[in-house]
């Protein structure tokens, strides 16, 4: 990763009904070395929404300050409201040692992917396109109109699956909890971020055989 | 992979005194779903060798129609002897589920990555040079020279590293064995190796948002 951070920057991204919320609640639960990134927004806080804990709350004119300044990994607008990732934030935690994990939508996964190559990203998906549909049916707050909307939305969105780096099922919360946390562990390992570490082996080894 | 096998083919190299034999004998004792890969071999049989299990054993004609029969992996010469990986082997215990460990030198797994990309590289290393220093002068077994020769060959190996997927290093045995097995199992995960998932899930979401 250009920025020289201990942690690796893990992204995740899944169809509406994956599951990823409550993985994303189980993984940070579960290991303290994880930690879940905090989003900007130019929207007023709801009723218990807690300031640097829910998002980081902007005025519109700080939020377009911030973007004029590049202080964003990613950001978008939805109907009327910003919402962005602020670097500061991801790069502190990985700076004190941190994974910091992004659930975030395909397009900004992909603008990520693109300025970090060496973040990794993991695509979460139900085990096949029948349980999804029956996930979202089975919630019950959404109308037939709504479903289809998403159920198409998720067929544009699997043709983008193989820019993940990782696909994970969410057959069972447990198993895809560990399987994310196998992931992550393991990208600690890729030479892309070991990069230090072997250039300190070969500084080590020319000055070793040197001396011989 | 290009083969179709359900397993992942993990290639392993590393310093001489990485302790990459110990770690490749743990880990095939520890998982029963790991194989490793038998290599054919051009020399006649030691005491004690079996064949199919040390090597396969074929005579010098064999092996060279072997090679002619495009049924090698890789394979090299060494002081007038042959030694390859025969496809065959790998791929049947890839059919059969398993994941199969190649342990082998830079160049051969240099070669094997240009052909089967999917393939996993592994690079095994002890935490730093003087370490590595240290293990081979305490075999007491080779001459000043012989180890001098050995240092300078794992200064140049040391620039290679970055082209396989991962460093781990081997600091403690066990952990090393647990980190080199959590990487085979992630590798299950990635979008490379689940190509049939991935357009099993489109073809799926296709028809069923087809029909609503």
């Amino acid at each position: 990763m250009s920025h020289p951070g201990r942690g690796i920057l893990t992204i995740v991204s899944g169809f509406a009904g994956s599951g990823k919320g409550t993985v994303m609640k189980k993984l940070t639960e579960k290991y303290d070395d994880l930690a879940l990134s905090v989003s900007a927004t130019s929207r007023a806080p709801r009723p218990g929404e807690e300031e640097g804990v829910s998002y980081f709350f902007k005025t519109r004119e700080q939020f377009e300050e911030m973007i004029r300044a590049d202080e964003f990994l990613e950001y978008a607008e939805y109907v009327g409201n910003y919402y962005g990732t602020p670097k500061d934030f991801v790069f502190k935690k990985m700076d004190e040692g941190y994974d910091v994990i992004l659930e975030i939508e395909l397009q900004g996964a992909m603008l990520i992917k693109k300025k970090y190559p060496e973040s990794l990203l993991i695509f979460l998906t139900p085990p096949d396109a029948a349980e999804l549909y029956g996930r979202l049916k089975g919630r019950g707050t959404e109308t037939d109109e709504v479903i289809k909307r998403r159920m198409q939305r998720a067929a544009e969105e699997a043709l983008c699956i193989k820019d993940y780096d990782y696909l994970v099922i969410n057959d069972n919360i447990d198993d895809c909890v560990e399987r994310v946390r196998g992931i992550i562990r393991s990208a600690h390992h890729s030479t892309a971020h070991e990069t230090g570490m072997i250039d300190r082996m070969i500084k080590e080894l020319n000055e070793l055989t040197g001396g011989l």
